[in-house]
């Protein structure tokens, strides 16, 4: 067994799953927004209004990890009982959103945090797991809701508060996958995880510039230790950098060799159409979780992609360490996800 | 490798680390109470100021945690290079302690949150990870700070605001482990992780009320998953049940046919003498961490201690859910250490 067990660290950064685990299922819910958007067809619920037949933002939120686990659950045709363990976590203070919803759940739950990374860092640990035998059956799951998001990192959303157009959109919405051996849905090949790169970068309106060297950073260590390059996967995306630091990704991996050009695109920017006044784009960890386990899960099982890289962006600020003029620490993960049904 | 896989989830809780996995080394830094404390001699830096040297609370958790950490390299006689991830986290909002020191160590952060079970959370992780390969070497670290915990959870220290006997004092520390395949210290063999347990209770000073019943679902899933009893061990801990939850614990484990009381200790309670003002004993991540990283690995190798269940316990409340009237939601993740150098 040790030269297996040594066979899935193929670097320091990067995971192998060498037996067959796959990304069986996924649920998405949404808020209204994100409905309106160019990607509704491939959101399991959406909300009509923000507070999704609660009370307070916060329990809208728990609301949408709910429906999204629900309806993740109902497609799989299990119930909580027949998983292991749920790898989640959110933006709120003390991942509360996961706690109350792991609580219905009853099942084991291991909080994690990587800000918006958090959708690939759930997704790669869950893989890491299964493909080891310490859970037959994993959740991977997160959330976040632009409201809860306002409140707890800028201003109270009655303020009103003026945004600069770097600004970006937390998403309102949850995501949720599961993650077991064999089956339906594409395997989960590789998992790269991201250092913290802080480039001293402290505006907390331009969170894509602060990312953007972070997601390069797990890129670089992705191509590096898998061999493998941009011309491998038929979509690479980000998860949050939007059109600031999108950009920005991309010429950083250019100057070091990899061109990004014709595979390249980034969940922010998927998930609004233009004309959505989201400033620069979408952000928070639903951003890429809801475009992956949506529209991504669903066109590799129709085989329109093949091969797709997922790196998922996290600005590890916090309110405090703004305020106490601390720069922005950063962090991406990546996931492999390769053929489909 | 399919059978051996399987072997190493015993159970739907309980992990199994069939490979040589240990607690290498480990490391604590802590503040001036905790340096009056009984356990003192086990610490490897005792700060003699709550500021560490630093300008903020926070910045002086951050030096606690980058204390450990260096301490843990230098006593292992090894550089953050030579390691190949860190699991880690903190009570302060997103985890802020824990990011930017890891962005010091520029190692892969793989950030987690279990609130005060975050000890035992990352060691059981990172056991996992190193017992299946994918790191070879693995740091599991955690920190809080009396100061800080105060302003975030509860009310500004300068208010001065009055407690009830049931409150806790929040350890002021950091510990970190080192875990990898064979050498010295102690076999980490199994972990067993934890469901959400929420008994409804609302009261942030009484936590070891809330916290009780999620250290009693843990310890039933380990002795059911293992066959063992209390009578496998020489020394069974809870994280920070304190004086409150202590006996609550060792009840309700009494009435499953648990006899606890010849082995039961509380990193809590042993953290501070009864005369040291600390309301109900200690709590905070640093509470389990700094009582396993330093007292613990040092009785285990010693021959002191052979086998040791530490059980970190974790109040899952945010500020926001408690004034929105929410229950504490609680969890509690235990890690079993036997034998030695």
């Amino acid at each position: 067994m040790a030269s297996q067990n040594q066979a899935s660290r193929i670097n320091r950064q990067t995971w192998h799953f060498a037996q067959d685990v796959r990304l069986q299922a996924s649920a998405v819910a949404v808020g209204p927004k994100e409905g309106e958007g160019p990607l509704a067809a491939f959101f399991d619920k959406i909300h009509d209004d923000m507070y999704a037949g609660q009370q307070t933002w916060e329990d809208a939120e728990r609301q949408l990890l709910e429906d999204a686990i629900s309806a993740l659950l109902q497609k799989a045709k299990i119930t909580g009982q027949d998983v292991d363990v749920i790898l989640a976590g959110d933006l709120l203070n003390q991942n509360i959103t996961t706690n109350f919803t792991a609580e219905k759940l009853a099942i084991p739950l291991l909080g994690m945090y990587g800000a918006c990374s958090t959708s690939m860092l759930t997704l790669a640990n869950a893989a890491a797991l299964v493909n080891a035998g310490y859970a037959n059956k994993a959740i991977a799951a997160c959330s976040s809701h632009n409201a809860t998001a306002e409140r707890q990192y800028r201003y109270p959303t009655e303020y009103g508060g003026q945004k600069p157009p770097s600004a970006q959109w937390t998403v309102t919405g949850a995501g949720a996958g599961l993650i077991g051996i064999g089956g339906n849905g594409p395997r989960i090949t590789y998992a790269t995880m991201g250092k913290v790169v802080d480039m001293g970068i402290k505006d907390p309106f331009d969170m894509g510039s602060a990312m953007a060297p972070a997601a390069v950073s797990t890129f670089l260590a992705h191509f590096q230790d898998t061999g493998r390059t941009p011309e491998s996967y038929d979509l690479i995306v980000t998860g949050d950098l939007a059109s600031v630091g999108y950009p920005i990704a991309k010429e950083l991996l250019l100057q070091e060799g990899y061109d990004m050009d014709p595979v390249y695109n980034d969940c922010g920017l998927m998930i609004f159409s233009p004309d959505q006044d989201v400033f620069a784009g979408g952000s928070g960890c639903a951003s890429s979780a809801v475009v992956t386990y949506g529209y991504i899960l669903d066109q590799l099982n129709r085989g329109v992609l093949k091969k797709v890289l997922v790196c998922a962006t996290g600005a590890l600020l916090s309110p405090v360490s703004y305020q106490q003029g601390n720069s922005i620490p950063c962090i991406a993960h990546a996931v492999a996800l390769e053929g489909g049904i």
